[in-house]
This record gives structure tokens, C-alpha cells and sequence, in this order.
């Protein structure tokens, strides 16, 4: 079905069909940034905006286009003149210029009739290319139109000149069958592209079956952001025509820090388990899947995830076996016998059963009881008060340090900052702790839910994760992060520092 | 490739193979509760959990089968005998047995040859048919097998009894020409299973080519919970199979509640984009589709939400058009001219530009101003004080409620808890107003972040959203309360109540 001669390539609608997704808006600048990450990714076709949208749009298409690019950059036009004109404006390289394709979308939605619809797109193909533009025509909700006039159609865009047409399934309805069958008519005109959408869960089955029936160029957002349940998501196409087809479209080790970028602008967080780019897309917790892992790297992934610019990661939990957890005692310098190592496996299950998180601090408190090492904790929390609401957030706090009790107070953009910074205070600049990660899970239910604060906190080589859950967020915060900064301060094996009071 | 003759089912393994993603663990009570949605449901078959895991999991299957449910109740079994013993010790229907089916997995994992694989796992199944146990063989990593070696492994099951034999793409490795190559061969001796895994995205289109071969029935997890990237989502394999090939496996208008109920019990909350269950799936923002979808509700849909138990959505942002903002104001008894529709949707963009959220009292704010009718607000903060971090987190407000000020302090389990509770102490009883949602986004970056905390509140049958960002969260969240309070005590057009300081 395919060989090692096919070339596909990639057009990013982040910044359009990607932007139309309820409640997403990219500011100029950050639409700006996730074009140069694309570019540095190496994706062929970049669809920067819909220049009719309003001014705004238009200046953010320019800033793009400004941008001078390798990829080819395009906005997006509905069926009408002025639409061409306003992405001209922009200096765009390129438009997609969306016609009714399904009679429910000519008649209902644009009350006109197929041969106006044929009439039209000839004019505006013609328009376009006779402006220099490369010209990509969308037949909207292709998926549901009747596969003779698309044809018919599509065949009339050639003529006018189009540089390609697309296959929509607009809606995310069609199966595989189907997206085969359309496209590999169109194929017999020019070049196509399929745009397909993932609300049947099958945005990627449909891109797969385009490719496999003659499309050499394939629409998807980051992240699979878009409209309703949103676009076939761009790293998914990417990944899975490079592992299963041998076919390369973009530069993959690109595609984490792509997904995350996009995540930071837009606000919308990536499930752990979203393929390619989960924050678990490369985690292993379970018993057989740790120790498999550890003997051989490819025993649970099908490909390193080196590949897509990431790392492996092993965490502990409620399926943590043995070797699992050896593993992750080595990390933190702590040696075990094999007696010790079952009773240490058997309550990071018995943490796991109540259904937590089991991190570093979890291991090293266990390890500590079952190997009868008592360790004095050098930092405690005695007092802590926040005031915030208005005027200035403020808080203090009292801590004890080794032996002496030191009171500190701080101010902040927040009663956890106001809190954070009291507490640095009191600690004192030695310490020289830095704070590489503060989360908080999105909070939902009610005014006096339960908050799970996590923090990772590391000083020079060595770094621990602390979570707290409260229901109130000051305390969790403070609480998380002063058990970090105490065991940072005290590193098995070494000398403790002086902590000064500067 | 199908026909409505086929005949496929569902085997859900969200209570196993997805607890075993990293990070979840759920409570017996728990699995309990999402035993009885699948099975409300109607999914036929519910792998319960990994008996071998522990006692505490142990206890938890047990729990599932006393439930007497209609589906069969299975326990994941390694491929040894003392599993299948715990399994019974559980009360179960049935049993899947995992053998390792790749070379990588019998060499390096399991240290044993292939004949000694086949031998153990006919005995495996013949005690367990013995036992009187609905019997699956799983050969684990089956997409990266030679085919040859699982031909003649499952072909063993088989003559010892095995009900039925797995196609496992353990690592989610295989394209759908490699499942269907093996389904289709493995499918020539007996009943067929396909588990598939999402590493590249497709774990549903391995899922459908495996029902194409001839699988007639799919494990799948709710919300594509599981180690890595996850399994195929259970609600995307019962919505593809049912709109694109019309085979109907479970009883759809359960799968909104059902993945509602695994994420609030694992705390993976979904993405708004995800398919079928996701915030979004049947949400329409921009102007195009919005304008569609009010002309015909399927314009933009491949099928109606009702279909899973949900209901249509039609949100405000950048990409509103004047359809979309007329049939908001309308709900809320505002109604405007034209020029002032224009005006009103050019401000909505504005808003949406700055990439907010646009919320209904911001649709009314600016109603009100382009219409230039003057609203007095009845409730405004004048002060605001919370302390939290030890003792008793308390508050304090001042608020000035039509022509009087009001001071008033409560307590509550955090500093917003008491913060809420000073303000309806405040304002009284007989505002009547209920919290119906109060949401805040994860938090990430550092503790000066800011804050978006969203709220829905109502009072009889009106409601209202209101959003508003502070790097404070007490703030934010008072403020946005107290602007929801403030808009449900004007409606148009009604009387004003009295709002006694009771």
C-alpha cells in the first residue's frame, strides 16, 4: 500500500482550525512563536489564520509572514472574492479557499445550488492563481457529499488551475472505507490533501486511509486542538507514518516541545495519556512493565522516546515491583537488602491502595523506617500565617532550623507566594534550593475541595518531588515545599551544610 | 467489510489494565461504582482487576462479583498456575491469561523458549476450563510476534479449550495492515480478541482492522485510561463501530456519565477535545459553525449528542459571529438591533482577541453599555481579608449591598471556603443563590501565577458564568462570586428583591 518512494507532507492548522476551538485565543506574539516552532520542526505548509476573521487577524497573519519562513505560509478564505484579497494583504503564499461540498452545507448553510458552487470556485481558483498564490480548494463536509459532484467539482479546480484540492471530512464522520474511496477518486486529478477531524475518535484512521489512497498532504493541529473534539493532532500523523510506514514528514525529535508550547499558549493542559506527547506517553509504574523495561528498553515502548525529544521516566505506585523500586532507591543513593526491599514494596503499595501519588519523599520516609535510620529533619514548619484578599498578600512564618527557631515574613502576588517567599527568608540564601516545578491540579467540585499541591525542588545534582494535599492551598503549598527543602538539606552520605541565618 | 450481521462486544479493562497507568489507584468502592456504570452500560464483559496484585486487590474483585452483575466478571492472570488460583479465590466468570508471545518477551522478559510456552500454556488452559472458567489466552506482544510461532500458540490454546484468543498490540506498535494480517489468521481457529494500545495514535484504527479481520470482541478502557499512552478508548470503539458500521456493542447514552464517573474516581481529567466525552465534543464557537448549526443542528455534527447522554453547547469567543451573539442574548431576555448586534459582536471579539474567555456576564456588560442602559450594581466588595495557613483559616468582607455597607466573617476549610462564607453572610439568606460550579484551571509555572477561577451560579431558573484571573486566588474567587450574586439580583425585567440583612 505504501513503499519507501511515498512523500507526504504536513500542513499545521494550529493557528486556524486549531485557534477555532471554543475558548482558544492566541495572542500575535504567541501565534508568532508557534509558527517558528513549526518552521523548526520542519513542517512543509503553515495555515497562519483566516484573514477575513477581522484586523487583528490580519495583522498576526503578517507578523507570520514576516517572519520569512522556509514553510509555506496560508490563510485560510470562504468562498468569495474579498476573502483572497484580505489574505493578499497579508503576504500570505498561499490560500485554502473552503466551498460547500455536501448539499447539506450548499443548500442549507449557503442557500445556493451545485452549479453555482462549480461556477464559483472556478472563478476564485482562477482569481487566486492569477495573483501568484499556491491554492489548495476545501470541498467543506466532503466526507457526507455525493462523491459525483465532488468529483465533478474538484476536477473543474484543476482545470482552473488549483495547485491541489482537499478531501474535508468536516464533521469527523466518515470510516475509513469512505475517506479511501473519495480520495482515491480525486487522486486521479491532481495532487490531495485530507483534513479530517477526530470526533469518532478516527481523525488519524481517516488520514492514514487518505494517505494510503493517494493523499500526499495531511492537515492537523498541535495537540489535536480544533473545532468540537477537535483536528487529527499533527505529532500523531507524524509518528505514525514514520513508525508504521517508514515515511518522513517532519523532524520528530521537534514534537514534545512543540506539543508543549502549544499546551503554555493556549492554557489547554495535555492528558497524561495523549499519545506522543503525554506527560505518561513514556512512564512506567507497573511491576511487569518496570522490570521488563529494565532489562530491555524497547520491552514496553515501540519507540525511544528519544525519537520525539523526550525522556523515560519510572515512577512508583500501587503496581511497583521489586525491581522497580530498587531502581528508584539507587536514584536517591539508598541501599537496600532483600528483606528491607519487600517490606519497602509492600507500603509503597499499601500508599498506592489509598489511592495517592507515591513520590521521592514517600520512598526516602519509608526506606528510613524500614532500615531503622532515624533522621533528624532539619527543617519544621511551627507557625504559619497568610493574609491575602486585599491590599498586599503577607505572611509569616516560624520555622524551626536544626535547633533554633527562626520567624520570617514575606509578601507575594498571592498568599502561597506571600508564604513561599517568608519561608526562603527564614531558611536563608544558603540553602540555595530552587524551585523547578509547582502544580497544582485543576480544582473542581467546590470552594472546599481537597487541593494536591506537587512540587519538585532541586540544589545542585540531587532533586525531590513532595505532593501535599489540604483543603487549603496555603498550607499544602508551604508544607510541600519545606519537606523538599528538608530533604534536599540533608543528602545521604554527605556532610550537611551550615545553614546561616543571613 | 462489514454488515449488520456482525456481531462484536466489548471487554472493559479500565479497572485493570487502566488502573495500571502511572499514578492511578482506585479504591474497592470505587471499582465498584464503575463495575455498575459498565454494566449499566451494558458492556459484556469487565476484566475486574490482576488478582495476582495483592490481597487489597483481591478484596476489591471479590467486591465486584458479589455485585451480581449481567456481564462476565474476569480476573488478568500471568501465565502461571498459582494466578488462576487467585482468580478462583475471587469468585470470577473467567480468566485472561497473558503468555508472552514476541521472542523479546519470551527470551529476555521471561527466560524460557517458545516450546516451553506452548506446553505451559495448554495446561494453563485446561485447568482453567477445568474450573469451569470463560477462558481468553493473551499472547503478549503479539503485533511484534512471529506470526508463525503465535499461529501455532493460539492454535494449542484453542485444542486444550481456551474460549477464545487475544490479539495483544501490547507497546501500541502495530499499523492496521499488520493486526488485520494476524487477526485474520488467528481468526481461522476460533473467537478472536483485540487489545490495542494508543503509542501512535492508533489504538482505534488497530481496533477497527482487527474487527475487519474477523475480532468479535474489543478491549478497550473508559477515557483510554492505561500504562503509557493508554488503551483504545472504550466510548470511541462503541461510537465508531456504531455511527461507520452500524454494530451496536453497549448502550451509548451511558458513555457521557461513565467517563465522567472514571475521571472524577481517577482524577485524569479529559481534555476538552476529546472525542465523544470531552468538554468541546458538541460545543460550537465560531461564527460559521454556530451559524450552521442554529439553521441545522446536524450541519456541523456527525451525530447528536443526545446519541451519548449530552447536550448541544454554543460558547462566545473571537470567532463568534452575529448568530451566535443574538442567540445568546436571548437567553438572556436581551434583545438587541442590528447595529447594536454589531457592535456587541465586534466587542465580544475584542475580548476574545486578548485571548479570554467570554463569559455571560461579560456578554452582559457589554450589552449594556452599547444599549447605554445604566445598571446600578447591588453588590459590590469594598474589603476582603483572609488569613489561612495554620489555625483557623478565617475572613473577612465589607460589601456594600445597594445603599448600605455590610461587614461580615466566616470560617471555612481553606481561605476561599471562609472568604465565600463571609460574603453570604453578608448579602443573607434570602438571595437564595446556589454555587453550581466552581472551577479553577491547574495551575503550573511557579507560585505567582495567575489564577482563572470560573463559576457558575444561579437562583430559581437563571444562571450565570463569570470568569476573572488573579495571581490571588481568594481574590479572584470572591470577585467572581460576588459579580455572579450581582447579576442574579437584576433580572430584567422582574422586580428587584429586598435584600434583608437577616
Amino acid at each position: 500500500m505504501y513503499d519507501d518512494e511515498t512523500d507526504v507532507s504536513l500542513l499545521d492548522t494550529t493557528l486556524r482550525d486549531g485557534e477555532q476551538a471554543p475558548g482558544i485565543s492566541l495572542t500575535p506574539d504567541e501565534k508568532a512563536d508557534i509558527a517558528r516552532a513549526l518552521d523548526r520542526a520542519q513542517v512543509d505548509v503553515i495555515e497562519a489564520g483566516s484573514a477575513c476573521t477581522g484586523e487583528g487577524e490580519r495583522r498576526t497573519i503578517k507578523q507570520v509572514t514576516d517572519l520569512d519562513l522556509d514553510a509555506t505560509i496560508t490563510s485560510f478564505a470562504r468562498g468569495v472574492q474579498n476573502d483572497i484579497d484580505l489574505a493578499l494583504d497579508c503576504d500570505v503564499d498561499g490560500v485554502t479557499i473552503v466551498v460547500p461540498g455536501s448539499d447539506r452545507h450548499i443548500e442549507t448553510k449557503v442557500n445556493t445550488t451545485r452549479e453555482e458552487v462549480i461556477a464559483d470556485t472556478a472563478e476564485l481558483v482562477e482569481y487566486a492563481r492569477d495573483h501568484g498564490l499556491w491554492t489548495e480548494v476545501i470541498g467543506e463536509d466532503g466526507s457526507r457529499a455525493d462523491l459525483g459532484f465532488l468529483e465533478e467539482l474538484m476536477a473543474t479546480a484543476f482545470d482552473a488551475g488549483a495547485t491541489r484540492v482537499c478531501y474535508a471530512d468536516t464533521v469527523g464522520h466518515a470510516g475509513p472505507e469512505r475517506s479511501y474511496e473519495i480520495v482515491s477518486t480525486l487522486a486521479e486529478y491532481g495532487p490531495v490533501s485530507a483534513h479530517t477531524h477526530d470526533d469518532l475518535g478516527m481523525g488519524l484512521t481517516n488520514a492514514l486511509a487518505s494517505v494510503a489512497a493517494g493523499a500526499d498532504l495531511v492537515h492537523g493541529t498541535v495537540n489535536g486542538l480544533g473545532e468540537r473534539a477537535g483536528n487529527v493532532a499533527l505529532e500523531e500523523v507524524a509518528i505514525a507514518l514514520d513508525h508504521s510506514y517508514g515515511i518522513e514528514t517532519v523532524d520528530t525529535t521537534q514534537l514534545y516541545s512543540l506539543g508543549q508550547a502549544v499546551a503554555q499558549a493556549t492554557g489547554v493542559q495535555l492528558p497524561p495519556n495523549k499519545a506522543v506527547t503525554g506527560e505518561n506517553a513514556f512512564t512506567h509504574e507497573s511491576g511487569i512493565h518496570t522490570d521488563g523495561t529494565l532489562k530491555d528498553d524497547r520491552m514496553y515502548e515501540p519507540y525511544p522516546p528519544e525519537k520525539v525529544g523526550r525522556e523515560r521516566r519510572i515512577v512508583l505506585g500501587k503496581h511497583t515491583g521489586r525491581a522497580g523500586a530498587r531502581a528508584a532507591l539507587e536514584e536517591h543513593g539508598v541501599e537496600v537488602d532483600d528483606e528491607e526491599l519487600t517490606r519497602v514494596v509492600k507500603r509503597i503499595k499499601e500508599i498506592g491502595d489509598r489511592g495517592k501519588r507515591v513520590t521521592d519523599a514517600d520512598l526516602l520516609a519509608i526506606a528510613e523506617d524500614v532500615k531503622g535510620t532515624d533522621r533528624e529533619r532539619r527543617v519544621e514548619v511551627l507557625d504559619l500565617t497568610a493574609a491575602s484578599g486585599g491590599g498586599i498578600p503577607t505572611a509569616s512564618v516560624r520555622l524551626r532550623v536544626d535547633d533554633e527557631e527562626r520567624v520570617a515574613s514575606g509578601t507575594g502576588s498571592g498568599p502561597v507566594d506571600a508564604a513561599v517567599t517568608a519561608v526562603r527568608e527564614a531558611i536563608g540564601q544558603v540553602a540555595n534550593v530552587s524551585l523547578d516545578s509547582y502544580e497544582v491540579d485543576a480544582i473542581t467540585g467546590g470552594t472546599d475541595a481537597v487541593v494536591t499541591v506537587e512540587v519538585e525542588m532541586s540544589r545542585g545534582d540531587h532533586s525531590v518531588t513532595v505532593a501535599k494535599s489540604d483543603t487549603d492551598i496555603t498550607s499544602a503549598s508551604v508544607s510541600a515545599m519545606v519537606d523538599a527543602m528538608d530533604r534536599l538539606l540533608t543528602v545521604p552520605g554527605e556532610e550537611p551544610d551550615v545553614l546561616a541565618d543571613d
